[in-house]
């Protein structure tokens, strides 16, 4: 029995054709392309699952993972701003064309329980997942289930306020979130924040600094830079102090393009957390991701494998 | 069959006789009087259980609400600073006693048991409950599962962070959490900075202030006391927010002292929270619990049906 996963970006369509034990026996990707519409992105979508399919063994279920907001239930992406999608009803689609089940969940939710399946997260039923890249994704497990919430939009774990009164503004329009205080984009406005105070920055072009060129600053001993991360750090642990507090898991999992910093930063993250937690019980080991890339394909197949026997029992 | 469910509080221990369907078949209600120690308070715990005990019909089994934290598995209650108690095996003790199945939980966690079973939740599988008193507790059922974390320690929603870097200090000994910032406690400690700022407060003795007295003025329409009031009121919103953006849930139920305050309170609470959710596709219903001074024993006796079935599969 296989199953087939895809990992929808915007960037890149990642397909793989996957054993019942997480292994991956076939692997296709292609550009998204997004600019080129829906239709297209359909297209590409179902050329990568054809590329990775085949007749020899029944393909069990398709799993998919995307950006979100999405209905779980239904598989209709709702709007994805990466995508330009609006309604797209993504798992009927994919149905009419392979005669499958097929499930469709959001990317980070589906990270999160590829993590708990077969990467970093083996054996523990509360997890904390977050995916610190340019905005900040999370996926909870707790008491062995998948936290989606009651329309499928919950563990949006970048979006808990950390700074109620005077919070800087978020992607998701509101402020104070910790994905403005603590995501790749943070981290690049702070840099541009030094620059206008007149700090003295390491960058030439201060407009068009990165996260990835301030941690790497930072890390060479930049003075401006090390304070930046600092800030970032420290918002990561308040954070997962929080986590701490309303979910008591056993495990924290860092992933994410800002997580590619040395463990000086990961361990600044655990002292900050360690910090907050009220008493010493709640502290677990903060540990990064273990799946690297192949997270989005594996999180899919892992989704595939919850919700298949479920929609059976229905 | 005939539970007994019991509500051990800090000033009061009630215990009642129910049935299956939710009916209080029998009440007892003692004072705690924890500065006896424990084996007195144990003992009147054992007294009130006696007192609606029947011999007529079996008693499935004892469900207890206690203050935390408290390890559900093994029912020991590991540090109740209300009580005194350190390491009590709560469980154990009335087990040896009664010769029935003995179940104690973390009250706050109960109390949102409770109003899923019998009060404000019925037929929502997705909650999240606030008690605003004192201290702010908390209760999340998430996928039709009470939340408990790993070791029962979790579901301590007001030990959220909401001002990391200049918050007032909480009573967990961290800073900035929602507790710190809208409990009852945080309520009296405005009025008593307001009092020591010079403000024109409408209290003779501001170092005896309640938050029951700031509510109480500001429902006459002291502006001192209004603006302590709409202060606790954006943080409980802004709490609520992130709690819609955590778990998706259909329902938020707010219940202790706090939420005695009028109307205009409960909606300034609601306004904030709109304000702050992400989409308006978060927002749900803000409502007051409905079980009032029956919660504890209705948690208690939830608790015990929740757990008996589950204790008898293994």
């Amino acid at each position: 029995m296989a199953y087939i996963a895809v990992d929808l970006g915007g960037t890149n369509i990642r397909a793989a054709r996957c054993a019942e034990d997480g292994r991956i026996l076939a692997r296709a990707q292609t550009p998204t392309r997004p600019e080129e519409g829906v239709e297209a992105v359909i297209a590409r979508i179902i050329g990568a699952i054809e590329a990775v399919w085949t007749d020899e063994e029944p393909v069990e279920a398709i799993g998919v993972g995307a950006p979100g907001p999405l209905d779980p239930q239904t598989g209709v992406v709702l709007t994805a701003p990466n995508l330009g999608w609006e309604n797209v009803p993504l798992a009927d689609r994919l149905r009419e064309r392979f005669r499958v089940p097929c499930f469709v969940g959001n990317d980070a939710n589906l990270a999160a329980l590829g993590e708990w399946k077969y990467g970093a997260g083996r054996g523990h039923e509360h997890l904390v997942y977050l995916t610190i890249s340019t905005g900040i994704g999370g996926g909870v497990i707790t008491h062995g289930v998948l936290l989606e919430g009651a329309h499928g939009l919950g563990a949006e774990l970048g979006h808990i306020v950390l700074e109620a009164r005077e919070g800087p503004r978020c992607g998701c329009g509101r402020t104070g979130c910790l994905e403005a205080l603590a995501s790749g984009t943070a981290i690049a406005r702070m840099a541009r924040e030094a620059w206008a105070r007149g700090e003295p920055v390491p960058w030439p072009d201060p407009s068009a600094v990165t996260a990835a060129d301030v941690a790497e600053a930072a890390t060479q001993g930049d003075p401006v830079a090390a304070v930046i991360m600092d800030r970032a750090a420290f918002y990561l642990g308040v954070g997962i102090a929080s986590f701490w507090h309303i979910f008591n898991p056993t495990l924290i999992i860092l992933g994410g393009g800002v997580m590619k910093t040395g463990d000086w930063f990961l361990e600044k993250i655990r002292a900050y957390a360690r910090d907050r937690a009220m008493t010493s019980d709640y502290i677990t080991p903060i540990v990064r991701a273990a799946l690297g890339d192949d997270v989005g394909v594996l999180g899919a197949l892992a989704y595939a494998q919850m919700r298949l026997p479920l929609s059976k029992a229905l």
